[in-house]
């Protein structure tokens, strides 16, 4: 017999209860309206039989899919795991089951997958792909689906959003630059449309002036996209001034990635030459060759975070966590060293 | 007016069709049975009202979901994102749509994440995470649901199931250690429950005895998981022995890791007292202090492999891909020398 041919009722004649008491048993929300007795011979018997919930059936049932959809700009990037296990691990204590999917920071590809999320009915979506003016955000919240943002924030108001605090990220890297002597430190940029390009950029700047610190144009190096090739182009062209800096604030350490490779193909030495700092301390980075240096971001404490504020969301509660900071703080590693002599 | 309200039938009032064409136009699989200028007209409309197809209810109606299921075993294994680049990549070409979960490696998990992409209609799964005796596999292919293995085989027979040819890849990085002089080479092998696992230990013992090399029970060491925690574990064990092994041929590139990380404790420097080889080639391992040497696995082609065989599978007009084994190379970098003169 195929499982799919088993349906509540049967579940419910086996015990000898009523398909509403199944129902309410195989509901986490609802659970603790059945007495543990009856809802012990439930499961029993459910398991026994194979019963496999039809969740459309239950979802239009109920109108909730105790599912949660997590939408990513990069899977390549190693930051993304660590704050997805956050988020698994909060969600899952709550029976909630994430899915996911990856948009490679392709707009129209963004706006497939949340439509087909939302055709899914997953009860509310968490965005590491926010653009800071971003109309699929005011879409979601216009339909009053439950909605929270991580890492990358939006101009839209009263959204839930879990940040790191970008700013203070990079004034660290900035002050640890400066106390070994650098002067000509330049930033590579995340791109301006995304508050994590944005506010990084504008933490360099207030950094630089903290420390009475020149900060020309030229040494703010923008790119498209924080990937590994565009840090690695960024570098290659803000080697190629009269005065070029001595150490990089990289915008992540994807791109900081890239000024390894842009190093090696200058043939200049890091940390001896130039020094290299990145940003979010992403797995693995702490062995590289040298090991980075690095503004390490709480990546796991923002997944649960965000999956925090998604439930507050969701149980009506709770509802607005609003814009939360989390601290990062640097990891000196081997890719900073004092200014060079000659500069 | 929400978004929500606009129907095929206001879709179709619009143009001035039957809401039948609308429905043939929205759906890929039916799209050819319009004329262009119809298709074109209602893709016009509904962009333009803002119609969000309920995919629900055409799940229900159509018994399609455009929609594939990819399970993997561990989101911060780096070797995953490539593999589901891969599939993404294809199956994106045939307007499918890529939902993503992640059972770090927990059974019980695993089932919840199948019957929950089971719930929501999925068209087929694509499951790297099959177990060698697996019964959440039978039960899916009982159940007929189209089903793709990759990088993971099951006993199970009749599957189309996309591999590694993990013999070839022991095979080629033993070659490159018994070439460099060493003779004590050990495994750190992953868990016999898993095909990789299992045959990585068969391709070992094999390549030994082509070398004419000994290769007792206590060179062979089991880990419970691919990961580098028990990478770790494995050479701190393999080290505490009499005659200690010279060479590792590590089970994967996370086990590598943490084969880095027992040197160090263990004061080992790498090559000079021990050569580490890895297996997958995952992102980064060539910016390790060492680079990695390790048998480089065409990650991308498997994913895409294993989107044409869903794609195969769905169509019904070729419907078996039978086991495709893709022939792995070894990448030689810094983690391999010679046999130190001592042993």
């Amino acid at each position: 017999m195929s499982n799919e041919r088993i349906t509540l009722k049967d579940v419910a004649a086996k015990v000898g209860v009523h398909s509403s008491t199944v129902s309410r048993v195989l509901n986490p929300a609802t659970r603790g309206m059945v007495s543990p007795e009856i809802a012990t011979a439930v499961a029993a018997a459910a398991k026994e039989l194979g019963y496999r919930p039809n969740l459309f059936a239950y979802s239009l049932r109920t109108s909730r899919s105790f599912t949660i959809g997590v939408i990513i700009p990069d899977l390549t990037n190693p930051v993304f795991p660590p704050l997805i296990r956050g988020i698994e691990e909060v969600l899952g204590q709550s029976n909630y089951t994430v899915i996911l999917a990856n948009t490679d920071n392709d707009p129209a590809r963004e706006e497939t997958l949340i439509a087909a999320m939302r055709g899914r009915q997953v009860d509310g979506l968490i965005l590491a792909t926010a653009r800071r003016d971003d109309k699929l955000v005011r879409d979601i919240i216009d339909d009053k689906l439950a909605l929270v943002l991580i890492n990358r924030a939006t101009q839209v108001e009263n959204i839930d959003c879990i940040l790191t605090d970008d700013a203070a990220g990079i004034r660290v890297a900035v002050d640890h630059l400066a106390a070994l002597g650098h002067r000509r430190i330049a930033h590579i940029a995340g791109p301006e449309r995304l508050s994590t390009g944005h506010r990084r950029i504008a933490g360099f700047r207030h950094a630089m002036a903290a420390h009475g610190l020149d900060c020309p144009p030229a040494n703010i190096a923008a790119c498209d996209a924080f990937s590994e090739a565009e840090g690695q182009r960024a570098l290659i062209a803000l080697m190629d001034q009269p005065s070029p800096p001595t150490a990089i604030v990289a915008g992540n350490d994807m791109q900081a990635l890239g000024c390894y490779a842009a190093s090696e193909a200058l043939n200049l030495n890091c940390p001896a030459d130039i020094s290299i700092v990145g940003f979010n301390d992403m797995p693995i980075v702490d062995r590289l060759a040298p090991p980075l240096t690095t503004v390490s971001v709480p990546l796991r404490k923002m997944g649960a975070a965000a999956a925090q504020a998604m439930l507050g969301r969701l149980s009506g509660e709770n509802p607005k966590t609003g814009t939360m900071e989390l601290t990062p703080h640097l990891v000196v590693r081997g890719s900073t060293g004092q200014v060079p002599p000659t500069s």
